[in-house]
């Protein structure tokens, strides 16, 4: 075995900041000079800004397809400099960073950890509005760099439940609206009756198995690749069409 | 020499999911093992959704100016999950994997190969939704990883034509609006003579050589950087002042 | 010490492209063989369309947190194509990149450096209005890949003052908008006493420590996580709530 074939650990990239914006650029900034050995993602961000609820059920449902051994760091927060602790939830195969407001509350139930507060990181100053680069990305720098080290041994443990601990494993509401207009909701299909029919606001769908079952421009619901409910038209934007928004309910008739 | 200095093989990714997405962050997932043994880059998010022909003729405008040797992934379909064969283009310099929908069809022209449709790849189970996770990057992988190796010695050759084969090299159409709102048509400049107008809907454009030239708000037609008749407005949006769409048509007087 | 512990040099890119696109998407390109004895960031591809003024007292006040030694190339442009002379400024830790209009005259204060005036790169055809692919990047590549080069030897040094020289050092106007719609100012937060007014247009904005002191919906301003004065409403966007735009002016009262 060469060096060549080593693999290296991900460092997972998660908020509501907007890809090409100068806040995910600044992370970018500070974790080059540990590239490549370890490997960076942007998983996702362009969650919907300040909805930390709707994006734990997305983040939950993207956690079967996450490469492992890895460390997340999300953010999403209800208001910039917000009161919150910050959390470090320290899994075997999975690593959480960031605020304790509910973000990891779901997914933690596949990846479970130690939870601890984290601290300051001395070096550098902490902002009251930007802790991604101040402090979440880099503790995850001190997990990644070296897997052998137990940073984590100096922090005090968090004794509390972490927030969204008591919320429900699935919720029958929008999450995530994409760049198609198509609306994910956070209600898993793998047990829904293909029977039943959707209620959000005045609109009715019934399922259809893919896109092209569908009339051009009709609604209707289906099972997306996350195996979460979602909602769709084909050629359009649903969210346009039927004026969905993040954090809308739905009924199930 | 050193093993610093090998040069890694690109794998492009070419859709319409929007960059910073979930869709893009779940591919670069199950891409960063592999780096930096091979590199990738995001040539292009943002195409028009579901429109594969207009973004046929972008990829062969942007053919000359890949890195080689290289895979490109593209995806861009008219409607997510709609039946069209997956296949495997595998050229000398660049090979192209995704949906036979015309994708393809101008770029192949540049880069010639062989044509084989893709099997689903065992380890992963197939959405109906999201094959450039479950399907197209793995094969992708599959032909980096190990550039000695064959894979597609498994694979069934496609016999007939592939979608686009009949489509004419250029058209008179616009395919693409870029974030300045510029309006690039699938028409090649080399050749147009610059005393001739563009029509397009109410609207008749002359040529400059740059924006410099042009009036404040002026619209006109020029030769972009990938030799490429396009529609501006000089410090304006083309598309919001001349109301210009994807697919939109234009004549020359 | 193994050969896995150097530190990469860094290329920075800052445009106004929009990330994601097929113009970043080439950049990359051309980047990607070179990776992974090289780092690329993406530091901001969002900025203002066409305001290289505005991008200037951003990219100063960023400054601080660029990993270094790295160089940047910028690109923002007040017209595809105007004439501009296209300047390297080769500072110890820091070399900048791209077009005489303004937009390094502020950064430059923190990394000084030697200017030159950049000749075309004969390998490559220049066009009109992509000096990013064609001119700025390909010199980055030549300034990265072999640290010891001095390449700029063969260079004419650039003997009037830069565009912006004489520009002061912070400004009274918006120069940035970001994706929650908080309208970042081009002036040093930290002088400020926080009795004072800022005063947009018809609205008269308090200060506030951070977005959880302020009532929902409530515009003021604050100091952000780089120091500079930035107007916010609390999860709303300040920029549609008062009609904000990038190089709108604004007083203290």
């Amino acid at each position: 075995m060469t060096t060549d074939l080593i693999v290296h650990p991900i460092l997972y990239l998660y908020t509501d900041f907007g890809v090409g914006s100068l806040y995910v650029g600044q992370l970018h900034g500070i974790i080059a000079p540990h590239l490549p050995r370890i490997q960076t993602v942007d998983l996702c961000h362009e969650l919907e800004p300040c909805k930390p609820r709707s994006a734990a059920y997305l983040l939950a449902a993207l956690g079967p397809f996450l490469t492992v051994p890895a460390v997340v760091v999300g953010v999403v927060d209800p208001g910039v400099g917000t009161a919150r602790a910050p959390i470090l939830i320290r899994g075997e195969k999975l690593s959480l960073i960031g605020p304790d407001n509910g973000l990891f509350s779901q997914i933690v139930r596949q990846f479970p950890g130690r939870v601890y507060r984290l601290d300051a990181i001395s070096a550098r100053p902490l902002s009251a509005s930007f802790h991604g680069r101040d402090l979440f990305v880099p503790w995850a720098l001190r997990l990644l760099v070296d897997p052998e080290s137990r940073p984590e041994s100096d922090l005090e443990p968090f004794t509390q439940p972490i927030v969204g601990s008591d919320w429900p494993q699935q919720i029958q509401e929008v999450i995530h609206i994409d760049r198609y207009g198509n609306a994910i909701t956070g209600w898993m299909g793998e047990e829904v009756n293909h029977n039943r029919s959707l209620r959000i606001g005045p609109h009715t769908l019934a399922y259809r198995t893919t896109f092209g079952e569908a009339v051009y421009g009709t609604a209707f619901w289906y099972v997306n690749s996350l195996g979460l409910v979602e909602i769709a038209c084909n050629q359009k934007s649903a969210s346009d069409a039927l004026d969905i928004h993040v954090a809308d309910l739905f009924v199930w008739l």
